[in-house]
């Protein structure tokens, strides 16, 4: 994570700020709960939200946790300086340092998967807007990266919508996944802290009580969650790679937005490079790199080690601020991709021909043409075509074979575009259901 | 996949005879679909299915691919021979290979899919008997590898329980999210083919329609599906983790079982090795290691490229296999399982009444002790323990500062272990809701 | 590891029979150092030799090992089937299982190794007799996919020889890290073993003693093993990624080479695909995705845990099988594959000059014009190129501020080619040592 | 990377700072190459040295890259605003960005191999002294996590030493792997740069010209870089894995280190927990998930694209911060953990002279008793300790069989643990060469 590649709103998610306002909330509240259940007095309790509008001082926190190398027991000591040692005394009872730093993470990541989610309806709606616009854009389908059959840039956008739509669900998956809390003291038994403090803290937080925690939350809703952003990032580079092939020179159907005082290259001034969805196919890169570290953090030494503490203080950050980074990029790439309709026709018309010989290959087997002779006479003239230079609707038309199979009118027809576009409206409707 | 980790059932799936009797039913529903449309000749439809009972020659169809070096040209040349050239003339009309391929694939998948899944729900009986079994059997809870407070076993069951559950889940959700199929044509424009023909064979199949493909499925599914099952691995091997743990030469509290014949080790006669749970641990990474290549799936060129076939040609059968073999394994390994509860309690004692400190640290607070003294108090004495083997009670009820505060009853109270276990039958009933 | 990406030399290497036959003569090298160490007799040394000419019968091992279930036990009472009772009473004295798998594990890799570095230099040679071909034939250069400056099609050959060379020289170190043996026992201690019989054995097999040893040779020597493994396969995918590139339909500079009677597509007979380069990219994924397994075999517990074999069984003959089969397509590809010289041309005067921005560029600021200055009049005459099809040295030759600054001959002298191949000799000579 | 886990040397080589003098360093020593060649002015080339004690102002290159969005024009526009415009007007001439920014980030990683290589060098220092001190106290080897036979805690600090030491070789491969620049232009052709500036600017910094390179330095280097990190940190999670084994609290033949103000948890004061190797696990993964978007970044397009940059942006730094944390952290954690040697007696013997069951095997073997038989009686009498807790050596004197075969004399010998550590200095001279 490095500010290059990062936005505000989710680094705010997770800077000590943050973390230590979401930690006194979980305190406050368990002591609500705690009073609420006798175990503690309501005065000390409310005694607690004297600190609801401060702001924690990080770097006394720092000072302390120096000492005391705890970072819990830094800031419950710096709460007491707030509070008052005396009516601070109940804060955190029976409970263990991970009660707060699970919650409080998976209150993080909750956070940071609205945020994605609320991304990923932005791109949604780019790809959306794109698709209708231009749904009978014709261009060619290709395949092995060869010309296959006509296709829309339509189709393009509406099968990254699906992509990504697909990745929204996947998203909200992830998000429930992880939207659970645990205040079940040192192993998880509820030995020292009544069940019901952690459901009062989880329903305060937006959380489901995890229905059975050890010292931590069990890291296989995490590796879930990771793995989710590994996918949705994959998607994102396979986006970034279409475009990226649209705009190479010899392509040239798309490009990226090119600001005005925007220089391309230090040397080579026409130059106008698909930089932005490069950029995009590294942060994937990134992205899909946290994933097995945060697989191998499911298997912790009996009730807990602290070794994926280390990988989470890093990834957690990380994925989701690059994550919320590349959805936001791609969705401005593609709400100001510029589309040439023009170069696409041209390309599509490259090899003259030929990308219709499927439809003539199947037009000759309806008329009777067995199979593997219907397959020579268009492979025949196909490499007319591809060595020669030749238009293959004239070859066709001047193959006596062909002919006698087929009439000039029923070859003339094989090369009309509207065929292969037909079923754009059916495809449209399956995707955009409203 | 090598034999040794592999079983029949999930083997066949990925047979040649398999994958050519789904093309072949692919095949026939399609042309069964464009008879009813009109398409193609009713008669012809229904002479493919004159080779319904057929079984197919994979050293033919191998010998005729080596030719063409298509292999569903191959399949389809052998189809005729069966059917009659002639009757099979429409066979495979408006479509291209990968709607033959990915289809098939797809339905590999769910088949294997609905293995994993049954193979899930035995290891969670599994789990939820020994759960039960051993609810009350307590031992010593540990984080970092050193003694917490205490526990059961049934929790620990309980909770491999409840991630497992979560995985049952996942897994539904991986099934689903490759349950498709697409006879879309050579980019998916449905040019040469009627959407109903992909209606009825996905009907037929047990698929949904791919709502918009491209020549190919699009393959985030695939690469969800693949980190679905690394999510999966990576909990056996959390449960394998603690077995491993368990059995180790100093804790032995629990043992794989181990029968009459078997040797552990052609030098040491004694061993009795946790070998079983050391192999699931080395197959999770196997299967984990697939996620990435099924990521780097994602990103096809334009309408695709075949970069993802040799990819899946290897963990389509290889993640599924382990996985279903693993799961198989640890099931055996949890039904039989040998728990020692005794050592279990030893153990538990080792340290003499340490892992009470907890209890003895928050009855000092609340009798008023300031959290500091408290801590003081407790880690005090709990050094003496440590360091020169004394029994923690017996020093508490020794320390004039502990009894001023804590009566004698009271400390005796600290080191009762149903204070630990109260809770567990209100955990068991948020695991185990029926 | 599936036979259609598999060669039958490499695949030898990892059959039951080899295994066998190499666990047999570290068994059988072993008891000749015993002798001679006067730890056991001569005669049952010598005796064991009888078996020297067997063929093993591996299910008859199978057969045994399913009742014993430890693989070595069962090879050594099939040995002393052949061997007699009595006389192979002494072999594997004093030795544990890992001391003749590990061994057998290593003397594989190095034989496979031996397999990967001919494969390599096989490319290598292909590489460099490409590159040779074709050192002045230009083309475009390009970053980010777009045309930058020329270069030639001899230089991309070379710097792909410049990679694999030193991929050569990973191979050899990757041999040279796993060329090691032991023979030290249970724990490594030489407890029961002399230490000259782990060098005995060692010399025989072409392998160094291993400093220290556990049980187990150290994984941290697999781990660099595989990790080379996946070093080399991204650079397979490096110029399989160039080639695709070059084939595609509207760059069209290169193809695979295509037999006659090859069929591309089902559905499209004019299409050549670049299948055997995409092939080659999934292949690289694949070896790829077992760098990490092999990473995370290198923490085994203690003297050692089986964790590992797993792993190894699989990516042992996957990682080597799949990189053998793709150095050796690889090369294939590189030899065969079908240049066109002229459409590199043609590509490259696609944006009549603006490639040759750069050098007049460069020029003008020679020639006194501010580094701000130049650029814009260089940018502002690309642009009427790129957005109005005009010719970039005619525009300059029509621009007055460009012509105050730079005759007419100058600039002419600006788009001459051989100004970029000047040094093609030059890096050649670095590049081609011998 | 995160402060946490950083330490400031290794962070300094990766400041905006750092990177924009080895910029200038880069740009100056061209520019004094190219006026050796007469190519611009000796005044220009002299000129650029006056910024050599400028400390350049990151703030204001920012300010100047927000605009024209290219950081190589901004830095070379605030050069410029020190040396003077008209004197800096030739410098960069005939360069590209990348010819800066590769020769760069292979100068940071140089500095950063020297630390690690000096990281590498301390650890084998802290591991070679404690493997002497610990040279003959003797534990308790174990395999599968189950006593096998005794073996030395110096045999285990010399593994390490070993594997340590082959890590040290890796660093500095990994460091000659990427010890090269490249200053050659757009594409790599030297067209508008001669080489000579390439070699004298490489010489300055103590690099080797890149034999052939395009825009870019070829990514195969760079990913055996970080592969050699993923080795290296997989051999430190394989210490910090068996410090974690022998601090848990069944073992506890060590612990970590535990300073007097430290305080272990909130609630459990008793408990000292391995947390500085759990954290090295934590950070192994970290490093290791960085290895494969290493390797994906190797198959550019073309002559580059710029996908690599967002990785290495976050992966240089992070992977070569945390493994110099890690290393530092853990040649700290192997100074000064504390050994009990009471303890590995008391675990030693914990199941009554079991682990002398090999010898016993062994030599009732060569005392004449069938292979079969030898491992029955061993086996038989091994299972009345095991199960009934009697003692190995009172069992097999009392055996009549097995006295039958040994004198007393013989099986009293073989449970002496000076059979086991009689090769250690054997082993020891082997490890430790000088």
């Amino acid at each position: 994570m490095i500010p290059r590649y990062s936005r505000p709103e989710m680094v705010a998610i997770w800077s000590p700020e943050t973390k230590f306002r979401i930690w006194y909330e979980i305190e406050a509240h368990a002591c609500d709960a705690m009073a609420d259940l006798g175990v503690i007095p309501k005065a000390n309790a409310e005694a607690v939200w004297k600190a609801k509008d401060v702001e924690f001082d990080v770097a006394r926190i720092d000072e302390i946790e120096a000492v005391t190398k705890h970072d819990v027991i830094a800031f419950l000591t710096h709460l007491a300086e707030h509070v008052g040692s005396d009516e601070a005394r109940f804060v955190h009872q029976g409970m263990t340092s991970s009660d707060v730093l699970d919650t409080c993470f998976n209150v993080q990541l909750v956070r940071a998967s609205d945020i994605l989610i609320a991304d990923m309806k932005a791109l949604l709606a780019a790809l959306k807007k794109r698709a209708i616009e231009h749904k009978d854009t014709v261009r060619i389908g290709r395949s092995h990266g060869i010309h296959a059959e006509p296709t829309t840039m339509g189709l393009t956008f509406a099968r990254f919508y699906a992509e990504m739509d697909r990745n929204l669900n996947r998203l909200e998956k992830a998000r429930y996944e992880i939207a659970t809390g645990a205040i079940s003291g040192a192993v998880g038994t509820f030995a020292n802290i009544d069940p019901r403090v952690e459901e009062h803290v989880c329903k305060q937080l937006g959380l489901e009580p995890e229905p059975i925690s050890t010292q931590v939350i069990p890291r296989d809703r995490h590796a879930a969650f990771f793995a989710a952003l590994g996918v949705v990032a994959s998607s994102i580079e396979n986006i970034a790679t279409e475009i990226r092939h649209m705009q190479r020179t010899e392509v040239l159907e798309a490009e990226e937005f090119f600001s005005k005082g925007q220089k391309g290259s230090s040397a080579m001034p026409h130059k106008r490079n698909p930089v932005l969805t490069e950029n995009l196919t590294g942060l994937a890169r990134l992205v899909r790199g946290m994933v097995i570290p945060a697989m191998e953090n499911v298997a912790l030494w009996h009730e807990r080690d602290i070794s994926h503490s280390s990988v989470e203080r890093n990834i957690g950050p990380d994925a989701t601020i690059t994550l919320d980074f590349a959805l936001s990029r791609l969705t401005g790439v593609v709400e100001k991709l510029v589309i040439y309709p023009e170069t696409m026709l041209e390309n599509l018309h490259k090899f003259r021909g030929l990308v219709m010989s499927q439809r003539v290959l199947l037009a000759l087997t309806q008329a009777g043409v067995s199979r593997e002779d219907a397959y020579r006479l268009v492979q025949h003239n196909a490499m007319k075509v591809w060595e020669q230079g030749a238009d293959f609707k004239t070859e066709l038309l001047a193959d006596p074979e062909v002919t006698a199979a087929l009439g000039t009118e029923e070859i003339e027809e094989k090369f009309d575009l509207g065929y292969h576009t037909k079923q754009v409206d059916t495809i449209f409707s399956r995707v955009f259901k409203d």
